[in-house]
């Protein structure tokens, strides 16, 4: 199964990510030598990622988690599937070890892999019946407050029908990927990756009685800002846009996902307790003495 | 489409919910006079529960979220449709209260009515090869500690891969439907009921860096006991079964689905508001003062 | 004991609270009528404040919280009492309703009364040598990343003992009559005003083992801004400065508590409930149907 | 100042904490050859700790956490300090490794150590005029379901003012000392030892809008359980009573705390972060990618 892999596109922001050039030359080297074209292609540029990934079979992550990221969102409408390799440390989205690059590219090429689907989504911003702009997350699309303004109110609809008005920092609306990104952090639950669903988080809710809600991500949600000057609405941490008072974001999962290539072994929940320490216990004592 | 609603069970506990048997007689006569059989059936049995919603077209629940939920759960394989009219209050799955039951049942023998599906856990206990018994739930499957023993530790797997081992009291796997119920207070989040997931969240785990997990309901997960004598396991919080260390439950999704039928007007999170004042923000000042 | 009230300071700000003026001169009237002098002052201005409370044995607030909170921030040092009338609703601070604000004052001037002490935070900020400024919190000391940045990290040292560097949008320290306010928004504990503490607590911080943490208020704490341009130093929600990294932030139990003087029937644990809606169950059905 | 520790107690459990009897014996010899008087003790009996006790300058334990919880206990109204050695790793309480137990005591007997005064709650059971019991707590007090019924309800007063009546699965009255075991993994803060506080946590309340609440410690706090059969009463994790409703529960501090003795470098932020993984972030990517 090698042969579907012709050409490979090898993304990375050395600088960024604190990366020896060397590895990027080795791994170039190696790939050319099994007959296999690589594209390099280390610019943030939109434009130049996806020409890279037009000519690709499969896309190669080398660095942090902020890479992946970019990529995967970014080639996500060309269907190529995205392999990452993280520079030392085992990364979240960037799987696999620079330790192990060898042997997973050879387990890779050699058609041992699996293929995840991992959902986006699509947010457009309107103020009246202008659109402010439209663009996708992979993790997640984030409404916050001024750090110079007080608290945002924001109503919630859900297929047109009305949910709550959370006062809140902001609102955050994440898929299952980054579940254990910005969410996590104001007490989102984890999202298995194939879990067809969005979680609505508020960060720093006023009421007593929140918590985070789970909708099916065929559903639309709207978000109108009530109260609040100068919201910001960030898709994976990236600012689009102040908001005004009544403006509305529309969100919904996007037709295209990414396709998250992993080699034999991979663990979601392993992920999940090596990074997240997720119910690790330390050497602790039983609690009940 | 009246038509599709020849025969009507009409299910009550009129001790266990404080109900006044004439209700039961007005709602009865009601029918009767629309051309309409009913079955009256004040069982808690399986099998009269089931006697009846065989010969029925729509079963009728007057009562608590508790006769609710046993018969639902009872009649999910015979995908007779449910509805649910609270006695007094607003309930949380028997969404209609009691004032308004001409209002509603005229309007769902007129046809105008949602039909949900509710999603079940199927739930099958092991000691070795023998297997202590199966069981369905629609809220919830939950293996706790023994009151007179300390901690439990369970193994979980999902679809044959090892995720995690939490120490607790007790650990839920929750349908959508269970997320309102014991689920929320070990801080799971809410889940949409045609979100298709499980909730798994522990009872006062041991660990600080847990956090609830969502997994798809196409998953088998296997709990294994490791520690704990006298852990109890129950199914909508009936006890079925001791399990001793090295006892396995699998859960999965049940084949057959609850089918709940809402009037004109339903709104999940309209009941989410009303039910838990999800959200509420009392008459406070703006905390920023 | 009336006596012992000869002149009543009467502070409001009817424009902010939505007040109508014809009530504060019912109530000014009402007690000169009484034989107290009565000095009226709506402005926010310290200086005004101060010099008000300087000739007056009591403060009265008739308002919302936030002005009752600036008042008595205000008035800590000359240890005036201070009495709070909510307009309209049940404040939280300003825990006499409007309407009650008759019988409320005849029984204090008539000497019936419990007076409660409030601690405050005293906050300086440093810059190397060079004290950037000195304020005083009876909400809370918070440290926010800008809207336009991301996560800060901050080291916390108590008593020159290091502690922790959370990573996180903000970290709140809290008094006791704080932990109703922000803190609260982000998982604190509810704190009884006469507590000897502080609460520390991190907004949306990126550990999942995190867990609020109460001090001893003897304690002086440092943080010190690590990671984070742009960060802000707020005393009770007013902005009083940008730090930059370096800059570090010394908190220690002011000298000076405010004095809340109640009248007759009050109960903290009742503001609780009926304010935050603590621990209210709504018409919600068992839960284990 | 080592002429004040002339005799010396040395508890262990060897069998319960899998200790090799010979350290004891090295330890022993090692005091003994110090010219101090050993006592040692290996039994469980509150009768003959406290003998011991009453002949000792100083309690040495060597074990776990839940042998030290013991001791200490038994021996606070002794007033004899007590210094805990964790047999292999760093316990919470017993914070001496028992590789170091060498160093640790060298000071301790030169006089270099800190004292620490940990609360502890008295707590006395009623069936009316009758006193069922009165037992100590140095973790906590905890009020628990029976594992075959369903949710208690317990009214809480606090000093004669009525506070709330959670229903749950059960109520924890925690110590400082406390906020490190059961209490943490019901959401509890952590509190520093020598805050003058108690912490209330319910476990797997039914109510949304729940929040633990922190009582100063010279409180008298009243339980009164209203509805739930063979609700157990434990104090540091030992059943002491099966209770029925309407009985009562009085928590008050005790007169008399134990006394923890710590040799240099000890930090409570250190213990907590080692052995809780208290805010750890492990190799994560920054969240913002």
């Amino acid at each position: 199964m090698s042969a579907s892999f012709k050409t490979i596109a090898l993304f990375s922001r050395p600088q960024t990510d604190g990366l020896d050039g060397r590895i990027l030359d080795e791994i170039d080297a190696w790939l050319s030598q099994r007959g296999i074209q690589v594209i390099t292609q280390t610019s943030r540029s939109v434009r130049l990622i996806q020409a890279a990934g037009h000519r690709a079979d499969l896309a190669l992550v080398v660095g942090g988690d902020g890479t992946m990221l970019g990529v995967a969102r970014t080639l996500a409408p060309l269907h190529v599937p995205v392999v990452g390799i993280n520079r030392g440390r085992l990364g979240f989205i960037t799987d696999i070890p620079l330790t192990d690059w060898q042997s997973a590219l050879t387990a890779i090429l050699d058609g041992q892999y699996a293929i995840e689907e991992r959902t986006l989504i699509e947010a457009q911003a309107w103020r009246g019946e202008r659109q402010l702009f439209n663009a996708r997350a992979l993790n997640d699309v984030v409404i916050s407050r001024s750090s110079r303004a007080g608290m945002i109110e924001i109503e919630v609809s859900v297929d047109g029908l009305y949910m709550y008005s959370p006062r809140a920092d902001g609102l955050i609306v994440a898929t299952p990927t980054g579940s254990t990104a910005y969410a996590l952090s104001v007490g989102g639950p984890l999202m298995h990756p194939s879990l067809r669903g969005f979680v609505l988080a508020p960060v720093a809710p006023q009421s007593l009685s929140n918590r985070p809600i789970l909708l099916p991500d065929s559903c639309t949600v709207e978000l109108t800002i009530h109260h609040g000057r100068h919201a910001r609405l960030n898709c994976d941490m990236q600012t689009f846009s102040e908001l005004e008072e009544g403006d509305r974001v529309t969100l919904r999962r996007s037709r295209d996902a990414s396709r998250f290539l992993h080699p034999p072994g991979y663990s979601y929940y392993a992920t999940l307790r090596s990074k997240l320490n997720w119910h690790e216990i330390p050497g602790l004592e039983p609690r009940r003495g």
